[in-house]
């Protein structure tokens, strides 16, 4: 069977070592927050994702939801456990204190999600998609709306859903169909199928808040038309208490390769009452904000599952026995060697512990911007972290839940045979992560919101800040010897990013195809800069550790910074080289790939 | 749905006009089978494999086998397919028509075992299994025991098994522990637990013939105390006839990831009596002969699957209206464009493809090697075409399962969320294909194949043969300026595979870790080498036609060997850099991988 230990030493390192959440006296509200305080919040929530949520993974996949006259049941177990993590006030870890939540950074309350999404994906996602309804009504909802709704969500009472896909529209919103009609008294009749609403319908909650992406009559059309509303599943009076049910269906269940315990519905709006979030016509704008606070929320899927991937393989190698070490015999009294010693093994073993520490590190790097950018009273500190969080969100949703879905791949590979039997629980990490690669807008979707979007605006202004952050890092540390392997490495990424941008910019405007063609190749070189960016840091970090440490005579964390320093040795050695391949194929552009007719096909 | 087409243009492209088989005059039988026998026996087998096998790929999937009161159920509709199956004369195609087979040469027969495990992969597990069991006996057997079971396997009319692992060794065959016992009158009985063995248990056959592993009391310890018995599931009376049931036992069933119409079994021996098959202690050697054979089999699962996942990728992209090009509208007339004109989507069909159709010919190329090996009266080209065929087994092996699995994971991107609907087929693909990278030695095995076997074997002849023909290539076509960018790049290839040897030679002896931890990469070093000199091939004959047909006004196989071209450039563009990466990693060798105590993971 699988476990799952929370990285606990790991967290710390990043949330006290590197960012240094306690002394951010730049951010209101951190101060107060204490390592102690921390560490309690962070040992409190491994319990949870250990004891309580890990055993219900492996069950909630065999037994999966079901859909029973219209209302979806989840796998046993996950209705106590929802109430034991809402009663523990995790839902409103980071909600505003004026909604009754408890206001801390979302810095800290990633590394908790994070645990949960580990323990076991499926379950997370309730209150992943709890927070992003949170987030579109907390942005963009009225002062009415807000009261009624964001108590209820924030302490995990109610959850919430978005609904934009439609049998013929994923990708392009344009083509929404699903009508609301205004009935004059400032509420809407919404009608029409979504389909794909994870968490949809469930027995978890009493009331389910729906963010719907609808058309109102006479609107223009394509994505110029669409506006937001709220739509909940049973109707809410005004003094917050329930109502009569709205007309809103769980009409069936997808069966799909994995995350069983999470439902995904097919639901059907048939005139059901709602209100629209925000301006009409500008409900694509609205929808973004849960989009973005999603998009992390799937590249940190992509990063749990890495994890509890590689923890897995790891307990696995160092029991199996099997063969002897090439190198000479590493453990005589036992008919063979545990596997661990062999170096291919060691090789996927690495490749996970690489991505888990430096994507780690790259993620929650990402969240303090985004706290930075919420809570900074500096207008300039705002923007600059806005920016580079809005540079790097598609970077780490494409990067991180490619390299988490090919962990659990390794992960699999590394037990061999039993990777591939049910039981194990490997093979559902595998079928699990696949799916963060495709939802919340495809890895390939995120490549061009990177090329297309996220570059060129205000002048590429973020792109300029991240060249800015390496080069301020590479000038102050150009006399650090130690660090050199790294600042070198970072160098020649930031030569690599910066000869991708070159290319694009002189051949993209020339054949937008070049754009859409080469942006997966820029958008890995760019996550391969900014991982070398964060493990030079993490290296620094580790590096002055040690050198403080010298005096002291047992020094406990000794091989915590030394195993840090040669991981960040293996990124250099078996990560970093991953530009030259990509840059020599972004450099070929869409010819090749255009070269045929579609019905060559 | 998921739907499937055999490639027959492209098969009769390689068996005819690429490696010319009915030319073949030096392999007797070779020229009696004319191109239209090649194509009648292409056509039924296609026919076979899209009305027959591919309809029951996903019920197969969904229903999986039983373990009804010892006897393994496989699902609705596995048995008249292999009646039709056997019947048609399918299992007999390439074996001894002194046994009863049709003696056609193997690189027909791969053809048509590439549709079968294209439409069905589970399915065509039972005759692929079978054909190793043939291949074991055949070459290692008495005449009494050719006698005895060629003929019935030849005629699927009983099955076979390889039985290797034990629930405590996989990989580590010296592990090995089950027993034989001898008995006096030349039988063992055998008494052990064996476990993965595929079609271990069935309902097609009325006998099966599994090939086991076993320890002799007092054999030495490890590999070289290892024999190899055959062990039927029924007794089998001297006349042939059937006999009484024989000790061994399915006593469970694996619930795995995929090919869930292929039973993987736990199969109990408790005395069941069994005949040495070759020479006692010489059992590994023996079990070789399959696994060789097993693994090009493999290779091909991987090849089948890339082709099949392509084509329903490629009929979704066709058919799927999603947004616009961004080079301009490309079908005014409907809502959307369809998918099929993005380029990353362009790039993930183009991906498979250059998979598909290099992989063939890489495979078909090999198989031929197989065939000369078996049929060439001269010795010397015996020698050479099992020389390259030994060094090339594992590349196939793994390149062509990793690309395989790769393909499929990609198939299901194109889709976006419908490809993780169980629905559309093409996660099974997925789940399916996953194995291939496992059984018949994990590709971490078959680059330590690579490495430490076949390179250094008889003083590097075959990688030094493999270079010669490189060569011979590149001066037979030093004046084809047609050709000079598949050339140039074989030139770059060939330079960077050079380099990967020098590397290992230098540092693999002085520290054996170097070799096991780099051997991955110098397999895909290997991998991209051979293709591109598969690829030069491919497009010079492409090439020749084009120029040949260019008097004819209407030439209908133009569009084809365009294609071809421009494939054959989309794999220099986009596959060749990949050796870039994969030398830069070989040439840090084993230090970083293993820089950490085994008790740090």
């Amino acid at each position: 069977m699988p476990s799952y230990a929370a990285p606990l030493r790991d967290m710390r390192f990043v949330l006290h070592e590197v960012l240094s959440l306690s002394d951010r006296k730049d951010l209101p509200g951190f101060a107060d927050l204490t390592p102690d305080v921390i560490d309690a919040i962070l040992e409190e929530a491994a319990k949870l994702a250990s004891e309580v949520l890990q055993p219900l993974n492996r069950a909630g996949d065999l037994e999966g939801c079901r859909l029973e006259n219209g209302v979806v049941r989840t796998p046993k177990g996950f209705k106590e456990a929802f109430k034991q993590y809402t009663e523990g006030g995790w839902v409103g870890l980071s909600t505003d204190p004026d909604y009754g939540g408890q206001g801390l950074p979302h810095t800290l309350s990633i590394a908790v999600s994070e645990m949960m999404s580990s323990a076991n994906m499926a379950f997370a996602m309730f209150p992943g998609l709890l927070r992003g309804a949170y987030a579109a009504l907390s942005l963009h909802g009225t002062d009415a709306q807000k009261a009624l709704y964001l108590p209820k969500l924030s302490s995990g009472q109610w959850a919430g859903t978005m609904n934009l896909t439609e049998p013929h529209c994923g990708t392009d919103l344009g083509l929404i169909k699903t009508k609301a009609e205004p009935q004059g008294d400032g509420t809407y009749k919404i009608t029409g199928t979504k389909i794909f609403i994870s968490a949809g319908d469930q027995d978890l909650t009493e009331n389910i808040v729906h963010l719907v992406l609808a058309r109102v009559a006479g609107a223009p059309a394509g994505v110029k038309g669409i506006s937001l509303f709220v739509v909940p599943k049973v109707r809410v009076n005004r003094d917050g208490s329930l109502g009569t049910a709205n007309g809103v269906t769980c009409v069936s269940l997808e069966q799909k390769m994995g995350i069983h315990g999470s439902p995904t519905c097919v639901l059907s709006y048939d005139g059901a009452v709602g209100e629209l979030v925000g301006e009409a016509d500008k409900g694509l704008r609205a929808m973004f904000t849960m989009m973005n606070e999603a998009r992390l929320g799937v590249a940190l899927q992509g990063l749990a599952m890495s994890e509890v991937s590689t923890q897995n393989a790891a307990a696995y190698a160092r029991e199996r026995l099997q063969g002897r070490s090439v190198s000479g015999t590493k453990a005589p009294d036992l008919p063979a060697d545990p596997i661990i010693v062999h170096p291919d093994v060691r090789r996927m073993l690495m490749n996970g512990r690489v991505i888990n520490e430096g994507g780690r590190a790259f993620l929650y790097w990402a969240v303090l911007k985004g706290d930075t950018a919420a809570r900074s009273p500096d207008p300039k500190a705002r923007e600059a972290a806005e920016d580079l969080l809005g540079l790097m969100t598609p970077v780490l949703k494409a990067y991180l839940t490619e390299k988490g879905f090919q962990t659990s791949v390794e992960a699999q590979q590394v037990l061999g045979g039993h990777g591939y039997i049910a039981e194990q629980g490997v093979e559902q990490f595998v079928r699990d992560s696949r799916i963060a690669m495709i939802y919340e807008g495809t890895n390939g979707i995120q490549a061009l919101d990177l090329v297309g979007r996220k570059l060129a605006a205000n002048g590429a202004r973020a792109l300029f800040a991240f060249f800015g952050l390496i080069d301020g890092f590479l000038a102050e540390t150009k006399d650090d010897t130690e660090l050199k392997p790294w600042t070198e490495g970072l160098a020649a990424a930031r030569k690599d990013l910066d000869a991708a941008t070159q290319w694009l910019m002189k051949n993209a405007l020339a054949n937008p195809d070049n754009a859409g063609a080469v942006a997966l190749d820029y958008l890995e070189i760019m996550a391969v800069a900014a991982l070398t960016y964060i493990w030079a840091d993490l290296v620094r970090v580790a590096q002055a550790k040690l050198r403080a440490a010298n005096q002291e005579k047992a020094f406990e964390d000794k091989a915590f910074y030394e195993n840090k320093i040669a991981t960040g040795r293996y990124f250099l050695a078996r990560i970093l080289p991953d530009t030259r391949s990509a840059l020599a194929k972004l450099t070929e552009g869409a010819a090749p790939m255009l070269a045929l007719d579609a019905d060559a096909f």
